[in-house]
């Protein structure tokens, strides 16, 4: 009964095979190996972007602060939703690597930006005034961090309003894969067809040990990635076993595969909810992780019959609860969970 | 025949297995996990050091740009070897980490600082004048990059002339079991009984996949290391595996029978050597890394029969090399790595 | 008919004088001088602070940013008004300056952070959180953006708040002296026995020709602060030139006259106002400078008689100004403003 | 007899008497005036530069610093003597102002950089290796650090170097104007056709109070500078007292005036130590600064007659000292000083 994160989840056989079958041998470091090799065609064929380039990394936060650094001046103002993992959750890591930038929070109901509230945060940054950071990016996190989902014509009307401002946009997908099952779109849909210039691909919270790319669709900044990520201790030196589970985390589909199953396990978790008396879901909960609210005494309750996850913020007289299926979530798990969770 | 570094080989057996054992179920992510814990606890054990704070990273860069970036100010002045690693092989991190600190580059033969040049480094920046950089700290690396060992007392030699400036040391310890098993020192004696006050612990080059140890001697600092790395992405969220491999690598002594193979190697290759015609090593190779001359035409000759090592800088008429063995390379390595630098 | 900024008005006939004897003969740079240690003294005995340490910039964005920057380290959270000048106005100084720290804007009507505000950002970052940034201070501004007034026990009340929670304090006075003129408060009152850690004393917009001082009431880190103040190219080497400002400004309470003439003349603006036909005052005006609303057609018609002001927001249907007021504004501008401004 | 620096004199009359000019009525802030204008087109006109970008800033280091950061990325290696102010003088500020970038040292005897030593630090940081620092600018001093002066040929020669490996060139010109004096070059010759792409032009040192312009002979980045000068707190909001001071520097010709008559005071100064027993200079001195080395026991006699000037480094048995003469040095203070040299 672990609810508590997809982070908690362990790996999938399958990354765990390609693990073993890495360490045959030696192996250039640093990139310059067959499997490296592999898992860029991979991504490149899967995203439907010969040209892309692709870079590996161990976390998330490095993906998305390296790719924000890429995208703005130290003097840039980075638009995002006001509850971004980017905003609120990287200690200021996008901060760190951008040298400064300034991070402009942009409201938005269930965790989306929205075109008018995307506008109405541009206007607060007028350009060509010295006396003011200057508009430099959007970025938006699919999955949002509210469990909800942009689809594809969502993003592409947000990215168009940044690019109408002189704006490229960054795509954080540190769940892209539950965000593509959820809305059926393809990965190429969802990214640079709908405008993304930059996306962070995550693969750590759905079946990986640790593995997220950042994929370039203009290369034209590659090779400054490349020494930013070096700068920054994120070039892995034995980097076959980071491209090895990227590869296999692609192949065959198996990262649409997975969180297929932790979306199925969110929509069965979101069923028996809905069975729970006096509890609802704060935010539609599309793909595999939602925010009920419960009534008072639930949260006691469901831990001593050892359900585990996060509470979170609810309304008045309401104890709120972050929920998050994973690739391993099983049926019984779920079925579990809302047993824990009833009167 | 692969001798171009010790990253090039993969992981030892323990260490895949220890990862396999460490998939199982969930775990609480960043780092509040009993396999974190365990291997917090063996590196305490393992350095006589049970106030020390242990904190795992994915690459030495971070553990070393953390490093110095914690022990000192972005005005500060970081001596270190002018070859060492940080101060050329990492893109600039610990100047990226630290604010834009400055790295003085100290002189000595064969990867060497010695008590005279230290000596002599310091007094190039002078205390309390504005207009300078403040000396802030020492960071030795042993093994050398010159593959060169210290022992204890050289360490301790060095840190007691920083002390008396004022200046709290950092070893980059990448290659720390090596230079353990050529010394036959005790990781105690090697770190803060040598008055070392933060050790980059390396796991990666011998036999992990990617971990790196950092190990602050003195705790007071903790809680603003924790900060730093997750600010520069290197708090991994499935920390279980990263601790994995520090819990196999120290258990029973496995690090150190692996740099012992390693060194054996070394020293084969160093025996191997004495017997090609024209080849001479520039530096002392007590260990598992060493910098031989050999006659012109040898590369050539050598990579046409298979043998993979890297290039280095020689005197006029020569042509150098680094060799590295790893704790994966076999005798029958280094004596087919001997036979194609034969004439 | 200049009200654009009190930043438009010369130097007071004191400052010249005091730069013309300055001028005399030879003088050690960088600080080093008698008139810097006068100046020093005069702003200890304004404040009554004679532990107080003093330095001087020549810029309120540099006197700001360095003193943001003493405060926090680079992952913490500065609290201050959204609409404050560091906020808003000196194109990321702050971040520049302190690395990356975030600054997190507080709301409240007319430019003044209240208690209830300031809890409930404080509450939006929980301490001890490895994800979050780190609460890290207070930066308040009096006068504020807005032309309203703090009282000393409004102020004492907010960095009460933020000593609570282990925050220290700043104070933002590039217009202190119009806000001790408006209170009728000392120097004292308005700022160390207000719970005012770090004062940034304006002189450049009061009768300057560009001096501001940082005042260090615990004088813990006026080392670090004179190494920041250099690395950041803000350590004169004609020193004396600043100093001699400064001591003309404070020297027999000249910046209090300077700053009773310009709210002196912001009253009779204020009063003015209340004759234009369609004129409002957007927020109260107690001191030099005031956002009144217009009638429709009013900025093209006092253009068009010689009116230099700024335009700003304003609620639907009006046309929104700033007017401010300087130490050099005589009656006769003001009611030749407001002859500009009538219909 | 003060000797010390060209920072321990004070301002020409003429500067005096611009900045008094310029405190009539009113002007807009930050640079929106006439007499920024007016001073933007002397310094055009005085380097043939019709499409010049020029910027003010109130010290040399914020000069460099700027300058340095626009032409680097933070990953990038800056070629300067290893004398140079911006590397041993400005605690790091470079390092600051350019997010980490790394300064190499390049050796040369009397201050100066040769072709020789220049290629052999260029080969120091080979081009396209992730591993290292990216060779990034070039920046040289004019009047050097040792008070001796390339020609622009000299400085075209290293200015070429640069460019083959693809580096844009900086000219640190704090004593522009005596070495202009020296070569007898007109500022056009040393500057931009020598090669030079972005200039620091000193004012402070030789007769104003302070100011320094940073002149882009491409314009291109003219904006990105103008951001990083307002966030780095160095926009004067009363620009024009700058502007005054540097229009009436290069008004007529002012400042070469200036910096004869201390170049001319500096050569009387070298015909006099040549008269001093067991004096002698360590380098060349063609124009207002020198290094000479004395008997032992000068130091002390001399200051007890009254001469002031900084003691510096020399060989064994030797005193030595920095003597600069400035705009106002007198005949009979260099004849005093001398006396006051005399066993």
């Amino acid at each position: 009964m672990f609810f508590a994160s997809d982070n908690g989840s362990g790996a999938a056989p399958e990354i765990m095979a390609a693990l073993a079958a890495a360490n045959e041998g030696y192996a250039r470091s640093y990139g310059a190996d067959a499997l490296t090799a592999a898992a860029t065609t991979l991504v490149r064929q899967t995203f439907e972007a010969p040209d892309a380039e692709v870079f590996l990394v161990t976390s998330g936060t490095a993906a998305n602060a390296l790719s924000i650094a890429l995208m703005t001046p130290p003097w840039g103002a980075v638009f995002l939703h006001e509850t971004a993992h980017a905003a609120v959750d990287e200690c200021g890591a996008p901060e760190f690597f951008a040298a400064g930038a300034k991070l402009i929070g942009v409201p938005g109901s269930s965790g989306k930006i929205t075109p008018g509230t995307l506008v109405a945060s541009l206007d607060r940054v007028p350009p060509r005034d010295v006396h003011s950071v200057q508009r430099a990016m959007l970025t938006l996190t699919n999955l949002t961090e509210a469990g909800t989902v942009y689809t594809p014509a969502e993003i592409a009307a947000l990215t168009a309003l940044a690019r109408d401002a002189g704006l490229p946009s960054h795509l954080d997908g540190s769940r892209l894969a539950n965000a593509l099952v959820a809305t059926g779109a393809s990965p190429a849909e969802m990214t640079w067809k709908a405008g993304v210039d930059v996306l962070s691909l995550g693969g750590t919270k759905n079946g990986c040990i640790g593995v997220e790319a950042v994929v370039l669709f203009d290369p034209a900044k590659a090779w400054e990635f490349q020494l930013r990520r070096k700068r920054a201790g994120h070039l892995m030196s034995k980097h076959r076993f980071l491209a090895a589970q990227m590869a296999a985390y692609l192949q065959g589909g198996l990262w649409l595969r997975l969180a297929a199953k932790a979306n199925a396990m969110g929509a069965r978790l979101a069923q028996g909810l809905a069975q729970v008396p006096g509890a609802s879901l704060q935010h539609p909960a599309p793909a595999n992780m939602m925010f009920p609210a419960f009534a008072p005494g639930t949260h006691a309750r469901a831990a001593a019959r050892g359900a585990v996850y996060n509470p979170m913020p609810a309304p008045e007289g309401k104890e709120g609860a972050r929920l998050v299926a994973s690739w391993s979530t099983t049926p019984d798990d779920v079925d579990a969970l809302i047993a824990a969770l009833m009167p």
